[in-house]
């Protein structure tokens, strides 16, 4: 009752009430800063050994670990609660309709009252994807670097919320008070500008969540990795770190971005007098500065494809995250007015998307764009895992339309985003964590990033390897103890729906995608049963139905038998009825055709 | 009417008619070796240039090209065809529903009478797959290698077929006289032993088909690829080379089989007394032989698991093809008589396959296996492109069950069946075709091996790049023409069907998957069109019902207004009543759920 009197207040009111314990939403309204020890609220027990007693931390996972994407970590300490990132996932291919994922909410529906804030580490989907969705159950206020709310504003546009976001643009360096917890942004290099590692210091002792990073010594844009100030932490202690493992599995260190400017002024002096597409991540606005930077140099203009790039160049140049030189970058309609020795054409795509703007162009399915022998396209990215067989089937159409066509298996002309085994070992060096969390990572990278800290002198048992709706407790002293699981696990976003969508609806929409389905539809008696009108047969997905009349016949003279059937044996349970059709039909079908679509017997009274 | 009688006559009546002129099943009656020019039926014609006439050799392509799998080429020469393997293709993941995919075989019943034969280079799918659906179209002699044919006898078991196949076991180095072709086959190296490549002599000059290969001069099994033999071609002169492209991206060589043998000897070492259980193609039969020479040599017994790979070994057992100690393999039923450090489990499912048996071991799905901590996995196998995702989500439940996963980014426990580019080039040296035609690989593979034979002098205008349903003239003098097209195309098998899933049934079922669908079902009074009874709302994989009771009867309102609206205005179309009740519908779904379900108006005259 109080809870939805709450939310009544709470909507369509951006000035906040000041005066309720359990208001929600108020980053202003900060709590005493306690850096230090707190004991605030514990009782002293027995001790068995005589350790000094300290505050512990906890932390729930409910996105991001034995996945790739929907990062969301939960850190609690006393009384506050502080998230890391809220991102959503691609849905897999058993997912079949669903647009995207998202976490399970409601352990923080439930624990509303004590988050103090949402810190945002960079402006990817997997970390920002989920706000909108997070922000309809709960309004918190989200913490990030210019760039990142300058993403999350935009994308919130699209989104209709019932009460207005507070979004809070923090630089790296700067420290944010939430609750017990002070964060600390750190400066880290990744495929997209202003990304930040995170420091929290709170009365548990310092946790380092790396978020999404790699080391870059010499960036396209800013500095590198600021390893100092990772060096600091670990000298003056740090109780655990949280470190992504994406690149876990590959050995060595991620090449530097500068190396592709290398690439690419070789390719376009290849090029010569064709004009040049290049398809790349739309986030990562890096690489587009090279883009640009490239373009500028050959004397070429530069226009944009795909609606996703648009976006994301649309804000970082509001925000001034690239530079474009005056006159430059033209509007894709434009485009015939220029010879295709003048034009660069950077698009989305370079995962093979069905509906992306590279796709479009291969298929010939582009309004705006169509391409031949003309074209030197250049794909600037790397399969993610998964994608390959999409992306081979783009390359290879667009070399049948006599394309010349560099993937990355030809040139270098993509690095990724994520630190490798010696970036990884060289931030477990400086932090000199107590306990280890591997994190954003799939299971076999998880376990490769445990081995990795034990190959450098950590205990196992100083390793935690989590899961979605695992919960721990991390103490200086007493180690890391799994608590009580929380409520976790994927919700599916389809369409406008969210969470409408479960398992019985994907199962019957692989049934019916696999094997389509047959209904039988008729019109009964409402006295003694007998068959009015019908049945009649209709199929979708089962087979070409011109074609196969003798099985339709057969299937609906079973219908009709089964009804009459059940009309003289006085047999009325409309169950009963449709099962008996159902499980009848089903083995005439898999007979004749060893197939086994879905049944569905549609009875009506009359 | 002749052609019914005819197949009536030939339908189990194992004696062929001899006296017929259009039978098409017999191997022996030979044709005159014409292995010499040969001009009969030819009449001189007027020449512009003075050049030697020599006839031709034409060729069409049913399959392997523009893709992975189904290879099958028709090579025609006088009034003889030959035809060169039978291959099948999985189906991408948009062909749903679908078990596998074949070519299209009209053309080859529309010449049914001209072929002589069909030679298979080896025994893998994508060169045997089609045998029973092409056999069921046209009854021809089959010849290839003693495994070869073995595994062929194996898979038609079956199927039923009208009339009994011939099958024709030749050797390495052995010719085989079909028509006016006289066949040489040649031994080669594959990751199946008994592979071959072809020569064909014919009027028009030599043809060489590689067939799969690589060059292995330290084969697990038998010799290394004659190369001699090529050489031998190559200095007599060889009018056209048509060779497989799978690895025309890869620079370098594929290492030797040999390799294997020690990493395998390493990880048997690591693994101690954990149980040992290694995932490999069912087919590669000489990893499965280095699989049976470790566990010897560390004293260990082998079972093996998954169907295809227990049928594999029976055939490479029976035929001599993999040697065995005696009393070292035992039945998958016996494993729990022994301890785990002297069991070596060898299964399918190395390409993550959901109903294979290292799938079902990893979702803890094995009637007979249960795995866990005990259990060290070697997955001797690498992803075919597409699959990276399904092998990843295998491998982390093995993980998560406390299994040791080896897997190939870690060891060397895989090497490819296919030459690289290195092993190509030495190739193209030795038989220094006049003509060059690269087969078996997508768009992408192709053009690279054009590429690399350009690099090595060949003038690109004697290189032809084709596509399925192409058809080619290829003379010594007058180079390579491209002549009418021919019937080609995907078949899909779906069950027992084969070609009654088509396109429209596939996009229902696409349709269907991702959005499920919603029946509107309705008794119409045969006169006024009134609703006498409905209309009802069938739902399925749309949203879950129980909690979308509002929607449900938004729409059932909606069907019910439009009916009635409809009976008033004395609209009894049923089509127009359907499409009214179609659009208004989706309208509706589309505004309140952004989403758009397959929308079925079933109405009923009573």
């Amino acid at each position: 009752m109080s809870e939805k009197k709450k939310t009544q207040m709470t909507k369509g009111k951006p000035k906040k009430p000041q005066n309720t314990k359990k208001n929600k939403a108020e980053p202003k309204k900060v709590y005493k800063p306690t850096v230090t020890a707190n004991t605030k609220g514990k009782k002293p027990r027995p001790k068995k050994k005589k350790l000094p007693e300290k505050p512990s931390v906890r932390v729930a996972f409910l996105g991001g670990l034995n996945e790739i994407g929907k990062n969301l970590t939960v850190f609690e300490c006393q009384d506050d609660i502080v998230i890391i990132d809220s991102g959503m996932a691609f849905p897999d291919g058993d997912m079949l309709g669903v647009d995207l994922v998202i976490p399970d909410y409601t352990y923080l529906e439930e624990n509303r009252d004590k988050i103090r804030g949402v810190v945002i580490t960079h402006g990817h989907e997997d970390h920002i994807g989920g706000i909108p969705y997070l922000l309809a159950k709960v309004n918190v206020p989200i913490y990030g670097t210019p760039l990142t709310i300058g993403l999350i504003e935009n994308k919130l546009r699209e989104h209709s919320l019932s009460a207005p976001p507070t979004l809070i643009k923090k630089n790296a360096g700067e420290h944010i008070k939430l609750g017990c917890f002070d964060i600390e942004l750190i400066h880290v290099n990744h495929s997209i500008p202003d990304a930040v590692a995170v420091a929290m210091h709170t009365p548990a002792g310092v946790l380092v969540h790396t978020g999404d990073f790699k080391i870059d010594y010499t960036p396209m844009q800013g500095e590198p990795t600021d390893l100092n100030r990772f060096a600091a932490l670990g000298s003056e202690g740090v109780l655990a770190l949280f470190a992504e493992s994406t690149n876990a599995e590959r050995p060595g260190y991620t090449p530097t971005e500068a190396k592709i400017n290398d690439s690419f002024d070789k390719l376009f002096t290849t090029a010569r007098n064709k004009r040049i597409i290049i398809a790349t991540f739309a986030s990562n606005i890096s690489r587009i500065q090279q883009i640009i930077n490239c373009a500028h140099r050959y004397g070429r203009k530069l226009a944009f494809s795909g609606r996703s790039m648009i976006n994301y160049m649309k804000v970082a140049q509001e925000l001034g995250y690239v530079k474009v030189p005056e006159n430059m970058i033209i509007d894709i309609d434009r485009l015939k007015g220029y010879p295709p020795q003048q034009i660069v054409l950077a698009t989305t795509g370079s995962q093979g998307e069905p509906m992306s703007a590279l796709s479009r162009m291969a298929y010939s399915d582009h309004r705006k764009v169509s391409v031949g022998a003309g074209d030197f396209i250049i794909i600037s990215a790397k399969p993610i895992p998964g994608n390959e067989r999409t992306v081979g089937n783009v390359v290879d159409e667009l070399l049948k339309r006599g394309c010349d066509v560099v993937y990355e298996s030809m040139y270098e002309v993509h690095v990724s985003g994520h630190a490798c085994q010696e970036e990884l070992k060289l931030i477990h060096a400086l932090v000199k964590p107590k306990y280890f969390v591997p994190v954003h990572g799939e299971q076999k990278m998880l376990q490769k990033h445990r081995a990795l800290a034990m190959s450098m002198g950590m205990d196992s048992k100083n390793i935690y390897i989590g899961d979605i709706g695992r919960k721990v407790e991390i103490n200086e002293y007493t180690g890391i103890k799994e608590l009580e699981p929380v409520t976790a696990g994927k919700v599916f976003v389809d369409g406008l729906g969210v969470g409408d969508v479960g398992s019985i609806v994907l199962r019957d929409r692989k049934h019916l995608g696999q094997d389509g389905l047959i209904i039988i539809v008729a019109s009964l008696d409402v006295y003694d049963g007998h068959v009015i009108s019908g049945p009649d047969i209709v199929s979708r997905g089962f087979v070409y139905v011109r074609e196969s009349g003798d099985l339709m016949d057969d299937i609906k003279s079973l219908a009709l038998d089964i009804l009459d059937d059940c009309s003289r044996r006085n047999i009325h349970e409309w169950g009963v009825i449709k099962n008996m059709i159902k499980d009848d039909i089903a083995k005439l079908i898999v007979r004749q055709t060893g197939r086994s679509p879905m049944i569905l017997p549609i009875l009506m009274e009359v």
